[in-house]
């Protein structure tokens, strides 16, 4: 590869040996992960003993503003309502009426079953009490994610919803996240950015209350610290394993070279340590792809990011398109584009992956910002195992058990018999107690 | 407390200041956390480097039995069938009916959202593509463990079913056990028990296959197996932070004292590390559950682990049955028995915990075997923030979007408005390529 291209290599899947595909589909290295736990582990307790003291210390250090009061005021909230264009409020607006119409229609519903008489089961459905949102600021705001995280708090029925994000170097929070929490009801926003807004969240501090789970993307700071205060002993919960950002996309040769080489620089944008992946069964369609890329970097402000991600990219060609999804479902991407005819026939192929584009006129930044699904999706694999945030993210679905006297002489003999055979005699004898009385 | 009574300290809510109450309701402090992870660190690396030779090493080193095979073969599940007396397998049975009633009504369904006119967002379900199932058999095998698995994989759809669990001493695995695996279409079982049961199945042998999930309950080494197994990179997911179990009773005066001495002793037999706590608002109703705990230990074969247990028990009198809730809340216990008057009236108070029970005919025991819930619940805590194992834990849900030129012309400006607030461009320009064609 020279310097000046970025034409990723293009990889004929039959000819490469099970090692190779192995690394193929690797994905980039991550940055030192135990220096990074040191630093974070350092944080965390700075902010457990310290409590504002850090967290101003650490905001002045990080973020390079001096504040006094780590709360965003009402004055504050009212100011930003001004200071966004009517384009982009209404925009806020819009989208967050499709992400709740998506969100509401998929909640889970509390049920209860009879599965004995006298024996009642059910599942009830409560909201996390106290949550904790981080919105993240890196090298741009993003109401976006405030909007992804906090409208299926709201329908979750969250009462106490904390978020967090950094300040700008004046002290002030980007007005149209603002605008976006405020959208879902959150009104307690702090100006707390990276490991210590984790921190603060998780263990709690004069300014920022202790929640019991935390939700969020984030860097690499970020992403150890939800792992670290979620092993601390009554640790909050956190929602997914989260790394960089990564999309594959499956071409055919009907595809729109100028549409998939437009989505794959969608996605390379967003870090240097993005991952994308295009995989055709057309040799054409991927020289068209690389050289489309090639002229669309042209008029990125961001070119720099997307040329660094890009040198992790592959471009695979396969046989047919079987194979492509063969290898899609081992890789497991966050996002999947299916960039062929006739694409809802193949989502039956799709076993894993975040979310998937269906069709030519489907880019990724529709689910990033307004389709209506969720864009806090498991990265690094983890959609092998997981799905994205949901409604359900913010909630408890907690099992109950009504049992009267005929209930317990229906099914109390079944619990006696395993309880023996398991060799638990206080199981037993709390069964057996009552069904000497029933 | 004198060495022969094990009545735990009876502790008056009220008089406590903030510290003392928080120090009552701390979890029993674990076992040396570092040493484990070292442990056990070893143990997954020896699997990496020599699969199935350091299975059958760890094998004979902890199971003191030494294996040529570590699947358990056909003929062993036959004979497993008639070795199970016609008894248990009635209530194998019998219990799995139930809690398959139960799971499979509270599967989560797929569904389709017009978000705008051409825009279709839907919730796909799949399989998890290969699960991992963990039965221990520490003290004793655990068969329920295997329905409370097997089940609600097999109504995920999951066709790739792995379990694990420890040979006795004569390289035989329990009949119960695999009379209730094959009850649930489980055949690929595995004689390998403890960590290098989770690093077989993370990282695969050529005996056991590698699974992108991990289920089940375990001691404090399977525990860090799990949490290590799932930091890897391309680790498998694991199903919930395990902890020791524990109970929680809120007794009226109206309380049976034996039936809630029975559940709480039902409790402390699970393990020396076993939490109970009793919370009354009635004095009398604690002293005479203590009394009874003294004349029913005296019938237990496991005295001794529920002695040990006792030691970390409390036993909380409170002004009123709304204090009791609050401090239950607090605790987030993993079972929560309301041994109340009309316990279902009181039910709306619970805001964390992981399977309830409600009145005096329902031990816990019934949940842990056959009213129909699952008995793998959040312990330490964390039913603040997730609730227990359901079929959904076996399933993704991915989602889709289906955009056609019209759908992509209806929310594309939206798009494009929220990624220039956000600088990222070539987000807007994936969109507006497709707008100028479209």
């Amino acid at each position: 590869m020279d310097s000046g291209r970025v034409r990723p290599p293009a990889l004929r899947w039959r000819e490469l040996g099970a090692a190779e595909r192995q690394q193929a589909l690797r994905r980039p290295a991550q940055v030192d992960g135990a220096e990074i736990a040191e630093v974070v582990a350092a944080l965390i307790e700075d902010v457990r003993m310290r409590g504002d003291v850090a967290l101003r210390a650490l905001t002045a250090r990080f973020d390079g503003v001096v504040l006094d009061d780590l709360a965003v005021t009402e004055a504050e909230f009212s100011a930003a309502e001004t200071a966004v264009s009517p384009a982009l409020a209404a925009a806020i607006g819009d989208a967050a009426g499709r992400i709740e119409q998506f969100h509401a229609a998929g909640m889970i519903p509390p049920y209860a079953v009879e599965t004995a008489p006298g024996v009642r089961c059910e599942r009830v459905l409560r909201p996390i009490r106290r949550v904790g949102l981080y919105v993240p600021a890196g090298s741009a705001p993003l109401p976006s994610t405030a909007l992804m995280l906090g409208i299926p708090a709201r329908l979750a029925g969250c009462r106490d919803v904390v978020l967090c994000t950094p300040p700008r170097a004046d002290g002030s929070v980007d007005p149209a996240v603002l605008v976006a929490a405020a959208h879902c009801g959150v009104r307690k926003v702090f100006k707390i950015g990276g490991a210590q807004a984790i921190a603060a969240m998780a263990l709690g501090t004069d300014s920022v209350p202790a929640c019991d789970k935390l939700f969020g993307p984030g860097n690499a700071f970020v992403t150890e610290a939800k792992r670290q205060v979620s092993r601390l002993e009554g640790g909050a919960g956190i929602d997914l394993p989260a790394g960089p950002s990564e999309v594959l996309v499956i071409a055919d040769a009907g595809a729109n070279p100028g549409f998939v080489a437009a989505d794959l620089l969608s996605q390379a944008e967003h870090g240097p340590d993005s991952q994308v992946i295009l995989i055709s069964d057309d040799a054409d369609l991927i020289n068209r792809v690389a050289a489309r890329i090639e002229l669309q970097l042209a008029d990125l402000p961001r070119a720099d990011i997307a040329r660094h991600a890009l040198r992790a990219a592959r471009m695979i060609q396969v046989e047919n398109l079987d194979e492509a999804f063969e290898i899609s479902n081992d890789y497991a991407p966050e996002h999947l584009i299916l960039a062929v005819r006739d694409a809802r026939a193949w989502l039956p192929r799709v076993q894993a992956a975040g979310s998937v584009f269906l069709g030519d006129w489907a880019p990724e930044a529709l689910g990033d910002y307004c389709s209506g699904t969720n864009h806090v999706l498991p990265t690094s694999g983890a959609a092998r195992f997981v799905g994205g945030l949901n409604v359900a993210s913010f909630q408890l679905a907690i099992t109950v058990q009504e049992v009267d006297q005929q209930g317990l002489r229906a099914i109390g003999p079944c619990a006696i018999e395993l309880a023996s055979a398991e060799g638990l005699d206080a199981h037993r004898l709390a069964v057996a107690r009552r069904l000497d009385v029933a």
